[in-house]
């Protein structure tokens, strides 16, 4: 699995690479800030997982049992869009580190900080817009010029703005959750997961890749909701990494999460079981600007104690179990099952 | 000119509300955030000049001797892609009020307020940037599902992408200008303009309504022009009643642009024409958070006094003298010419 995704990684690395030199170098760029913004991107994307990327290609391998340029296309598309969806997050998370490297806005802060601008804070977050919106736009650009019959150009880019508007939708309930006193249902903290992190995270990738390889509507569909537990299963790990991970390893501050009081499965689990005087503790950390490490030792040891994590992970369970079940109905070979069970064994008990 | 804008706004504005009760009524919106924003939007979009949907259906009508539901959805897209800029650029211009109302970042950071969030303000911009991502692909969206033929939208996917990336491009180097102290030359400032203003304005649009009617490229590339000259002096003016316009007609503070150090035309020209005693004065005005009626009177008077009106003047008549040069070369009836010519006359003398 892994060297197959190192595979696909490369293709899309070089995709990438071919489609900023030719979209921003000599005369292409209006100004400075092609070239620039193009080289950030670069190092950006390319430090990342490209988990779904990756996907699009593992789906349309799949189906089509070989990779081609407008599938290729399309897994850049996707990671570009991952990657303006993350420089919009860490301006709202105001997230100064992502894979370990300095955020976009705060690139583009440390250019204010040497010009000594008076709010060189807010230059980067309005960069950082202007970003995001930029790669957007280069998501389309590609997507309007695959070179595939008209009724899957038309599905994928539908997939790609859906995605975008449920993913932008999700993200705004996030922000409100993180922001407001009230305690979310876990229902609402799922539908979160599910648009925010599951579908396009997964769903959309692999769906993607089949709507490309010409899957019929009903492998479509399965392959849909398979990618909503492989997802959420995802976003699971992810909020237990932000936790108990490895800072090296995540490439973000441990206890981010807390500071942010994301409104996580884990939070609510953790404020359900806890005693009166755990609660008025846990109040105390969760939304505190920083966050040491006296303060996440506290709230792992109140998972392990409360068994938090039995509880996260019979959820867990459930899920992988529906996703192993979804794979079964799947018409595809064996090879491919093998790849997406050792890719569901992974994301269960990976370490970043 | 007047009663043909109003019946295409009453198209793009039905075509809107359509668009977003489909979008998100009934179960059709995976949280409360869609609807919520469709009402703001729908409110947002109605209040604007909605000139840049005008022009796909003005010279759509133009080439085509009528208007249909496809050139509509094309128009409204362009409108949804403006909204979703200005959404973005009111958050990094940290503008309160456009088109006399609240702006969409200002909205959400009333309801912060109201729940005593303790950072509403930025609230509000996580919001409206979510907001704004959300818009874009819905624009996208639309694009994507016209049923026209292949080759026609895959060219306006293409325009649409372009117009994003460079109105991007170019607000980087606004924001960068409005935040350096060094002082752009003129090429710059009319760089911003044309790939800011100009080209998204007038040439995106009108070139969109001429591809989908089947104009032969020629007449594209010539419209393309024609729309950089009008809108280059529509930005100028704009710079004109940022300084002299009446409040309530143009929707925003008058002197806003001075407070925000905006490197417009005026300001160049005006420190260029300026005594040493005057640059000082003016060093102390232009980035000043407050503008009150007695800086904004100084600035008035030193721009009468040194004749800089007749500086842009000059500019505008030229540019005016290019647009009509390009105009005549057109194969475009007499109509539709009078009809330009008429909107380029309203152009250079309007108050709003």
């Amino acid at each position: 699995m892994k060297e197959r995704f190192e595979r696909y990684k490369k293709l899309i690395i070089s995709e990438l690479e071919d489609f900023f030199s030719e979209k921003y170098t000599g005369n292409n760029s209006i100004n400075e800030w092609g070239p620039d913004l193009a080289a950030r991107l670069k190092d950006f994307v390319s430090t990342g997982k490209m988990i779904r990327g990756c996907f699009v290609l593992a789906s349309y391998d799949m189906f089509k049992g070989r990779i081609d340029s407008e599938a290729i296309k399309v897994a850049s598309a996707i990671e570009l869009l991952h990657s303006a969806l993350l420089i919009h997050d860490d301006v709202i998370d105001k997230d100064e580190l992502r894979r370990g490297k300095k955020t976009i806005f705060s690139q583009y802060e440390d250019i204010g900080k040497k010009e000594v601008f008076p709010e060189s804070r807010h230059f980067g977050y309005s960069m950082a817009i202007c970003a995001g919106d930029i790669c957007i736009a280069h998501v389309f650009g590609i997507l309007g010029n695959l070179n595939v019959e008209s009724d899957k150009k038309k599905r994928v880019i539908s997939l790609f703005s859906d995605g975008l508007d449920w993913t932008g939708l999700a993200e705004m309930d996030d922000v409100y959750l993180g922001f407001t006193k009230k305690d979310p249902e876990e229902e609402r903290i799922m539908n979160v997961y599910q648009y925010k992190t599951a579908k396009y995270t997964y769903s959309v990738p692999m769906m993607a890749g089949a709507i490309l390889a010409g899957a019929d509507d009903e492998t479509i569909n399965l392959i849909d909701e398979l990618g909503g537990k492989i997802g959420i299963i995802f976003q699971i790990k992810d909020d237990e990494l932000g936790i108990f991970g490895d800072e090296e390893e995540i490439g973000k501050p441990v206890g981010s999460d807390i500071a942010e009081n994301k409104k996580t499965l884990f939070r609510l689990l953790l404020f359900e079981s806890a005693s009166d005087k755990e609660k008025e503790e846990l109040e105390n950390i969760f939304g505190k600007k920083e966050i040491g490490k006296e303060e996440v030792n506290y709230v792992r040891g109140l998972i392990e104690k409360n068994k938090i994590l039995d509880e996260t992970s019979r959820r867990i369970d459930s899920l992988d179990a529906d996703a192993k079940r979804i794979l079964h109905e799947l018409k595809i070979d064996k090879e491919s099952k093998d790849f997406f069970r050792e890719f569901m064994d992974y994301n269960i008990h990976r370490k970043k």
